[in-house]
């Protein structure tokens, strides 16, 4: 049976899938590397050790680009996050607090509920800009004694806020609490330090922001943490229990490989892209819809408040999914149906002839639909 | 960066690899569907909720197929067995042990080491059958209170041995423990019903046998734990916290879609995969090639111990390496680097005449070290 994918020739600004586009490099290696378990043609028993494909290879030059000591793949940010909170827990039962900054995605708060922790929310600064502050992160951490990993997610899904994650790792670092960033939405976009940010996990999702198929992930940390995280089994030896023994066994893991020369180019013009989405948004608060998030923005992930296509979307016959159904006859995917008032989207990798199409687009519907 | 694959046009007899060779349907699907995260174009929240691809459409086929009340997707069947330990420990705190077949997957004790639960093995018959003796699953039951699960891997990955499940099923209910059959190497190459099996959960791997592209597999439940593997987050609700809110949301899903009548179609054929696997067993054994496991056999894995190869091996420039290397020479792939003695091998889907290629191999192998 086969499935056709209707978006394939669209104009693509869905945040989850701007920074997941294969590589021409990627494209070739999903047929050669298709079949179930193909990776295990050569394995001697540890994924990340595998020689053919060069896996092993891999993993140095990741723990160099991320400036990390110990990198394991996962089969996503979130996997990731869990392991890390499911092995700390284990080590530390008396700790049963993660400090999460408010804009967090769910599934960090789903990784600490799984892990049968409780969550403590920093606050962010509310409308318009949802800035997280920094600084409750040591207000909080200094007030107890019970954290067992403080989270910050740079940036967030929602308004693309990027933090300032080293004001936040100064804090967790005078507590000795340990501090995981969630990159999920940076590390492959922009250059991510580990050791510059002072964190001591960061998890990068393949699919999001790597040029990957999914599921894969990135999970690296620093050397004090190995023996926690990477524990073996007691039942097998080298089998590490916290990643099952295996994890992103399979063909979405080439696919990080062959695009991380196309990711290592791309992340030298982070500036360039942070420019255009910086233009992009101007131009949309010409047409009316504002920008919330910090302004100036610094992140290609913008989420927009339209007061005009929510008034519009009041009195049309389709009522609040016109603007979906308008944008999909103009070949435009990515704002998801039933959105009007708040919406996010992301310009990254997209030409600007493309978004000029897009700014058109909203425009030529604002004109065609309002009174 | 390309990296090519260097068995992929060898005869592949790796037990790991027979079943998770692609359809074409499944070949056509990964470069539509390749690109990370497209599986969400339309996704309003659940992975099985899908309507574009049909992925809500194949969860009810994949209940009528393993007839179960609930399916779930997961990133393997390891992944499975975790989620469905993790899930039933938190339910039930004061038990703290699972029984397992000596047989099992190492990735079964990882599962239940890093649930934190305690490990009881059901022994088997050793050398040369190794078969588990169904009737002690009943023994150890009944002689204590704290038993959480039961796991019976059916086939195991060693031997390949098919344990009489029902026999396992009917002790468990009698004693109310719910029980797990790891079939990774059952579900997608002959048919499995839970129901029939007695079974309260069952996981399946498609890059093992459901001719899938990795990491992917399906875990299959009775709605009777529903609300405890399937428990919705506090945080978010029909968020479930046991899966993190999504497991296998990449392509490997739409090759394990796409392969499915194909998959359908071709376990009405285990009949003859088993008899072909029996008339290669014989074959091996007139070269002095014993198999070990049951006998006669009912599964394409099978172990085989070979005296002549090891003595062989002593003796040579390459030692324990000479087999491996021989067989790569022939263009044949399987074979783990290093045995000789005891090694393991799949005739799954393979034709007879490749089989009789694998056969010849082996004899002029020992025909031109043997002294």
């Amino acid at each position: 049976m086969f499935f056709e994918r209707q978006v394939k020739d669209f104009i693509n600004i869905d945040p989850l899938q701007t920074g997941g586009k294969l590589s021409e490099d990627a494209k070739k290696v999903l047929l050669e590397w298709g079949d179930g378990y193909s990776i295990c043609d050569y394995c001697t028993g540890k994924l990340e050790e595998i020689t053919k494909p060069p896996v092993n290879r891999f993993v140095e030059e990741l723990k160099e680009f991320f400036e990390c000591d110990e990198v394991r793949f996962t089969t996503g940010a979130r996997e990731g996050k869990f392991a890390v909170m499911h092995a700390l827990s284990r080590a530390n039962p008396d700790k049963k607090y993660v400090v999460v900054d408010s804009n967090a995605h769910y599934s960090t708060l789903l990784a600490a509920e799984r892990a049968g922790l409780n969550v403590i929310e920093v606050e962010n600064s509310g409308y318009p800009e949802y800035r997280i502050n920094e600084e409750k992160y040591r207000e909080i951490l200094e007030s107890r004694n019970d954290v067992l990993l403080a989270v910050l997610t740079y940036p967030d899904g929602n308004y693309g806020n990027l933090p300032d994650a080293k004001k936040v790792s100064e804090a967790c670092r005078g507590e000795d609490v340990p501090l995981l960033l969630n990159c999920a939405y940076s590390a492959g976009r922009m250059p991510i330090s580990m050791v510059e940010l002072g964190a001591d996990f960061i998890v990068a999702s393949g699919h999001k922001s790597m040029a990957s198929a999914g599921p894969v992930g990135v999970l690296g940390f620093s050397k004090d943490y190995t023996k926690i995280v990477a524990r073996w089994s007691k039942y097998r030896k080298g089998k590490e229990v916290e990643f099952l023994g295996c994890t992103a066994r399979g063909v979405p893991l080439l696919t990080l490989m062959a695009s991380f020369d196309h990711v290592k180019e791309r992340i030298k013009r982070w500036d360039q892209e942070v420019e255009k989405a910086r233009w992009f948004a101007e131009e949309m608060e010409k047409l009316g819809i504002k920008q919330l998030g910090e302004k100036p923005h610094n992140h290609d992930l913008m989420f927009f408040e339209s007061e005009i296509l929510y008034e519009i979307s009041r009195k049309v016959k389709r009522g609040r999914y016109f603007l979906y159904k308008e944008l999909k006859k103009k070949r435009i995917h990515g704002i998801k149906p039933g959105l009007t008032k708040h919406f996010k989207l992301s310009t990254y990798l997209v030409p600007k002839d493309d978004l000029r199409i897009v700014l058109n687009a909203f425009e030529e519907i604002i004109e065609a639909y309002k009174v």
